[in-house]
């Protein structure tokens, strides 16, 4: 179906994938409806190829996993979707042609197609629900793929993606105990303690508890702001 | 939209995930269009609650992550989908109550809803196509929950995995905004915030440096008893 295309082209796009090659697509091809569900992954539709059999799709190929649920005669290698992801990246890396075959919606892929792989692929999931649908499958297939990557190739092509370089200015030590003083002060003027021999121990698991937020400088002014406007 | 809620419950089902929360549903719930989608995981939709807010959602909860793809002005924690999963798992064997907030396929969360949260659970994208639909993300973050376990762990519930060291009972939610409130109360009276436009973004941000400390139910009553000497 042409909208099962456009999802796989979709994920495919989410998660650095562009190359997409149709067996035999039951509508043809070009596939107006597969647009629908594509959203912005349009060039990868304009771009897919077409091939008439499995067989021709992936004779370039160097490396060849096929994806299903069923447990097959056929003897051969199966691996679980992470492991198999990290090896494909390792051969992608020494600059082997790879590909994953995926199988129509509702049938899956044939065991003559299977057979064109070097491994199965699996998807571990719940044994009361296995059945994933192609486009669920692909989804996961290719956040595996991406997660393969080395972390610091994960955002190198774009830096300001990667978390750490969001990181507001932590306080120093020197604004903490600022804040820590006031706030002991007005808790002592307030007699707040009442058994004088537990308030180490307790002071210490309250300021605790400010450390854990890892509290920036300007959380720090905030504070004191809060502080100065509670205790009056 | 049904069909989004259906696709939910069927990536829930094939990775092992039961207990859906519905916050608000646009279309009313329940909805006969979700079953369109939800292949055999009915029991999910028949069993899915329905709150008015997300705040009530998890108000029983105890580590609660909110997904986003957006950069967000609050300053939280932000843990990349396979960590976030492993986490998760480490705080469920702990006997923690713990959910995950996804927001509306076009819009997202709202700030208010990430601000209930204890981090933020972004997934690896890539930059040039960076938008994932709610099936999608959901497949993804139930795919890392299922690959979180511990091949032994997988398919048994034996209690015994536990670690040894149990972390302190944090605190729901519920205690949070019960703090929360109080706080609010003491700044409203003393005339903290002075421009009104600015006393929601600073208060979220305030209320983000609390969740960060990841306050347990002890800590909280001693916050609450700190309050209330100070505020007097």
């Amino acid at each position: 179906m042409g909208e099962n295309i456009g999802a796989v082209a979709r994920a495919m796009a989410n998660f650095g994938l562009g190359e997409l090659r149709l067996v035999a697509p039951r509508d043809g091809w070009p596939n107006p409806k597969a647009a629908d569900t594509a959203g912005k992954a349009i060039d990868i539709l304009d771009n897919a190829q077409l091939f008439d059999t499995a067989a021709e799709a992936v004779a370039d190929c160097q490396f060849v996993l096929a994806t299903t649920a069923r447990a097959r005669a056929v003897h051969m290698p199966v691996m679980e979707v992470r492991g198999a992801m990290q090896e494909t990246r390792q051969r992608v890396m020494q600059g082997q042609r790879t590909a994953i075959l995926f199988g129509p919606e509702r049938t899956g892929l044939e065991n003559e197609d299977v057979a064109l792989a070097d491994a199965v692929l699996t998807i571990p999931v719940a044994p009361e629900y296995p059945s994933l649908n192609l486009g669920q499958a692909v989804v996961v297939v290719a956040h595996e793929w991406f997660s393969s990557a080395a972390p610091e190739a994960l955002f190198s092509r774009n830096p300001s993606q990667a978390p750490a370089t969001e990181m507001p200015e932590p306080a120093t030590r020197e604004a903490l105990h600022g804040l820590f003083a006031q706030l002991e002060a007005g808790l002592d003027a307030a007699n707040f303690w009442r058994v004088p021999e537990k308030k180490d121990g307790m002071w210490r698991n309250i300021r605790a508890t400010l450390m854990r937020a890892g509290l920036t400088t300007q959380e720090v002014a905030t504070w004191r702001g809060m502080l100065r406007a509670l205790i009056g």
